[in-house]
């Protein structure tokens, strides 16, 4: 980056975030008021009205390409297959200087895209480990990304500069920013995100194929069946594009987990009591250590 | 049963449970004032005085066969092969239209230990659809039944008072009554409540796998994670008890589970976008539907 380049720090940077969804709408609300400016960009034109009157952004547009030119950092806040349209599109068109930062879920191919934009454009990779399952501008909410993780992966090539405003963006809004190879992020967060959904997924589906022979099977299902099928009511669309864009690793944590749930199966089918108390003594005592961690922080 | 055996109403029945853990001492706080009288049966020493101090019962013995004698009703909320040893050792004991209700999680067998006994006691089979992943007295708590299904399995010689009596608790706790017959309970319980515990444990033995090699995979679970892994986190001997007693029921949905989770991996390998996006499409549907219904409750 040619050094004469000015990066401001947040409190005067003019932010622009693309998508005024759950998480788009939700970090307006935490900025706005604490940058220069707070720009929502949204794709319907009754949506301009609407994101205006909620109050989580200085003004709304439909002209994202108008409104990125003079921004000092843009988030791309929609679903990841849109975000690597939008870097295409959108990366060219910013100021030297200007930082892009995503917040979607598969980083490998993001982070490809945001290295093949042209040299002035700052670019960052980014994903909050937060959300809900329900989604848009209504179920956005100030303080969602309280405590979360926010995963970071600069490139080789963003200055420190561009990457310290990405990393101010999110102490501010009291997120914990930890740094990670593409690549590495998108094996752990299969892990811990991508595959949990397709397994509930599976789960509801099943259960779906018991409700047409027994429908009580619904009245039945209580706090276990909750939690354990809760994101699978997340939106369809975000989820097939996380899937889609990672899908090796998602594939290769579904294998690894049905050999362990198939560990388990076997245990219990051989009555080997002595190996599935050992297995799932283990078990809780790691789900109950991470439990402790979390809430520790 | 002779017709001259008087079964009374809750308010004047002497309640005994067995087993002061989180289910048994939640049902002595809901319960106590409101009945005769109300014993727990605790298994150590220590826990007498810590039973009684809690004030969930009038008072707590270690004696299970001199109380139940004397018992209107008789509650056992232990793991479920105790409840099987606890029915053949104290069932027995009972007086003249006393009524046997079990809490346990698998029906099948214990209503077939229940109509074992000898006639005069009446058998009544009980499950509470709710709980929590922590257990014992501590966790214990007045309310937890209320709202949550409460599955009750008459045996086909259980008289019409004494089902009234177990039905008039289930009531007294704010629970909902439903009646299903043994095998088509424990079919049930293993589709919402047993496969989702065997599948979050498969999920956290998978990610003990990942943080093998990567143990960052703990820092970046959040939500999703949490919420799909919580019941593995449960009491290990009660869930082992569950789902040696309900195996078989338990194996085919574990195998039919799988089944379904890899039809959508297999959606996912092929990039088959239309059918992965039809079917997490009908699930994500069906899953709001049940919740929906749940919070018109």
């Amino acid at each position: 980056m040619d050094d004469s380049v000015f990066i401001p720090q947040l409190k005067d940077a003019h932010v622009v975030i693309v998508g005024m969804g759950l998480m788009g709408a939700s970090l307006g609300y935490d900025l706005r008021g604490h940058c220069r400016r707070v720009t929502g960009v949204v794709r319907r034109p009754e949506a301009v009205a609407e994101t205006e009157a909620s109050g989580c952004v200085d003004d709304a547009t439909l002209d994202a390409e108008a409104v990125v030119a003079a921004a000092d950092l843009v988030v791309l806040a929609t679903p990841v297959r849109t975000i690597l349209r939008q870097i295409a599109k959108l990366g060219p068109q910013m100021k030297p200087g200007g930082v892009l930062l995503d917040m979607g879920s598969a980083k490998t191919e993001i982070c490809r895209a945001l290295a093949a934009l042209p040299d002035h454009v700052q670019g960052v990779g980014g994903h909050p480990m937060c959300g809900k399952e329900t989604a848009g501008l209504a179920a956005a909410q100030p303080g969602l990304y309280r405590d979360c993780t926010f995963v970071l992966c600069p490139l080789p090539r963003t200055a420190p500069a561009a990457f310290s405003l990405a990393q101010e963006m999110v102490d501010f809004i009291h997120a914990r920013p930890l740094l990670l190879e593409p690549q590495r992020h998108d094996r752990l967060v299969a892990a811990i995100s991508h595959l949990p959904y397709l397994s509930a997924a599976g789960l509801v589906s099943y259960v779906m194929g018991v409700a047409e022979t027994d429908p009580a099977v619904w009245d039945v299902a209580a706090s276990g069946f909750r939690d354990s099928s809760r994101v699978a009511a997340s939106d369809v669309r975000m989820l097939m594009d996380i899937l889609l864009t990672n899908r090796w690793a998602v594939l290769e944590a579904t294998d690894d987990f049905v050999g362990r749930l198939t560990e388990l199966r076997d245990a219990l089918a051989g009555s080997d009591e002595e190996r599935l108390r050992a297995q799932l003594t283990a078990i809780a005592a790691a789900r109950r250590n991470w439990e402790k961690k979390r809430q520790s922080h």
